[in-house]
């Protein structure tokens, strides 16, 4: 950031009064620009005994496979988002039953919000971001070909649970240098 | 948003390529400027049969009651900006328990998350956003003088949950006009 985008004057770095780290703030108008995570909303789409994955068509990971998931949109819920995320993706009928994974990226300023879902019917596509989209049975993920940690850990925990018969909340932190935290409590 | 950050520039409202709704555009140097939910986290502090709320010293709401909570930070977990607004509101030294309330207000593009935490110790005292901070029972709660819907139905289900003895994940949607969705599966 580097203009005002109330006035278009240049921002500077400083710590405002009463606040405790460098904020971007107008020189002109005072405005104070602040900049906060993202939430990436999606769904893990479970189809009797296999998941639905898509093959990104999109930069980063070109290529590699992923749940369906996204940026959260101002005016939705974190529901809606996943949603709308799983019909962009995969053009797939789900119905959302369970928040499952919650998992910090503080290096990328980002929070993953990934639901179990039901996928309702066969009738999925790839929608303008995936290459494809497909049913695997638990051996048939392509663990090596996945494009972020935060799908692997999900699918990870998933299958582990399956075989439990009980699908907990897991909060979750994935730091840079594929370091990952225990999950805590849940 | 009227004016590039990147670049100083006029910006305009259109839906760019590839995309499905209107986004803030630069006329000049064509960023895009994507606007996203914030995330507010907090904690409900727990000591023995009573809870820790502060009293607000800034708007809005002022004077009013809540939990420990505010904007999750770049570089944040989800926890680390639930403790630290414990300690910025409470100066409270918590333990967190478990992931607890999950709220999206998308009439304002909010996600609340609110974690289950155990008070440490006694010795609290309000931050320089809160007037005072003081522990209550579940009958002395100033339910008419709670500062916003998030908290009344955070401390709501907490304490249906106590008699329960069990604290599951609850995640909710409030409206606008105070209407509520009921709570789904979790």
């Amino acid at each position: 950031m580097k203009y005002c985008s109330e006035c278009g004057q240049p921002v500077r770095l400083l710590v405002p009064d009463g606040d405790n780290r460098p904020r971007h703030v107008c020189g002109a108008c005072q405005t104070i620009h602040y900049q906060n995570p993202k939430i990436v909303a999606g769904t893990l789409p479970v189809w009797s005994e296999q998941i639905l994955l898509c093959r990104r068509a999109i930069e980063p990971r070109y290529g590699l496979w992923t749940l369906p998931a996204g940026f959260m949109e101002n005016g939705e819920t974190m529901e809606q988002a996943a949603e709308r995320e799983s019909q962009e993706e995969a053009n797939a009928n789900i119905e959302i039953k369970q928040l499952y994974t919650i998992i910090s990226l503080p290096h990328i300023n980002q929070v993953y919000a990934i639901y179990r879902a039901r996928l309702c019917d066969m009738d999925y596509s790839p929608g303008t971001e995936s290459l494809e989209v497909k049913l695997f049975h638990e051996s048939e993920i392509p663990w090596d070909r996945l494009a972020f940690r935060t799908i692997h850990y999900t699918l990870k925990q998933y299958f582990l649970d399956r075989k439990k018969g009980q699908f907990p909340l897991h909060t979750h932190t994935i730091l840079a240098n594929n370091r990952e935290t225990p999950d805590p409590g849940n």
